[in-house]
């Protein structure tokens, strides 16, 4: 398959496609319209036509799609054929959140190590991980390939956090800590509470 | 101050323009320039100015921006002067994450009230608040003016629960589920943890 360049708006929407499909998949449905598919995502039947067609051919006029060609297809866009590792900085309640609940491996992903800078957790267990010593990072990351470090740390680390990532070798940094981080080419993908209520905020008052 | 169509992509800056302008604002800084402001929040210059055309006349040649003015503007615009009300239902792990950390008044928000399923936890302190049994939340909605309901439920009382805020007339969710809901005409923002991996789990593999 051919990668044409697709837009940001639609890489947003990519995940949202996954999800339905797999849905649809996991119930054995074997094709379905893009009217359907549209409804299941709450976008129109011609965005959805318009929106695949940036991927490829999949639909046969008449016929819908095949759940499971276009399942594997949006997985093999998204990348998600070959797990990617993380590690996780800052075990405090947001980071156990994610340890504890958060699948990992649905999304085609591993949770490798958890690392924190408090001695009163430092080697003890939360979940299935014994938590790591930060100045054991360097080290970890020299010897693990790891694609994306997780920022569960406060505000105050969250620079130095990044910049000990990307010295490892990560190609992500999976943000939370509500503030910005410069990670040079470095792709980050930030989780901001704030801006998020700001913007509902917005929203319901116009 | 008029105001216009403002686009999706800049209402998602808005924030951003929130939090450099505070950030100025409480160190003291009178004024910024479009490049210095563009700087802080790795934007270009020219679309800052373009950015802020949008919201009214703030800019003077080579002066650059009142940086008390601009702040002020952007918390007019985004709905900031009035602060707004929400409850939470759901009092897991991210629930508590949002009760004991989340700074919601520094956002023009106020915590009112947290409701769970729970018998174990209803009419048990967390943080500052008394939990209450989500029976009580109807009555809650009525005799309480409640802008915006935030789900950290699990996935399977998404909906239910959505539905509740809805008939008690709230005017956004702030959705943390990992899941779609339907609420009509209310404002629906969501937290997606999976979508947003997702998005840098294909950012990095292209």
């Amino acid at each position: 398959m051919k990668k044409r360049k697709i837009s940001n708006v639609i890489i947003r929407r990519l995940p949202r496609y996954y999800r339905a499909l797999d849905l649809l998949y996991r119930n054995n449905t074997e094709r379905v319209s893009s009217s359907e598919l549209g409804n299941l995502m709450g976008v129109t039947a011609s965005q959805i036509r318009q929106d695949l067609s940036c991927f490829g051919e999949f639909g046969q006029q008449g016929y819908g799609y095949r759940v499971d060609h276009l399942r594997l297809a949006v997985r093999r866009i998204m990348g998600m054929e070959k797990q990617k590792s993380t590690v996780l900085l800052g075990v405090g309640n947001l980071g156990r959140v994610l340890l504890m609940n958060f699948p990992f491996e649905e999304n085609a992903f591993s949770l490798d190590a958890v690392f924190d800078t408090d001695p009163v957790v430092i080697g003890k267990k939360v979940g299935r991980w014994t938590v790591r010593g930060v100045e054991e990072l360097e080290a970890f990351l020299m010897e693990n390939s790891v694609d994306v470090g997780i920022l569960t740390v406060p505000k105050a680390s969250a620079q130095e956090m990044t910049d000990s990532l990307v010295k490892g070798g990560v190609r992500g940094i999976w943000n939370f800590t509500n503030t910005e981080v410069s990670a040079g080419e470095t792709i980050v993908e930030n989780i901001h509470f704030s801006d998020s209520l700001l913007t509902l905020g917005y929203l319901i008052s116009t």
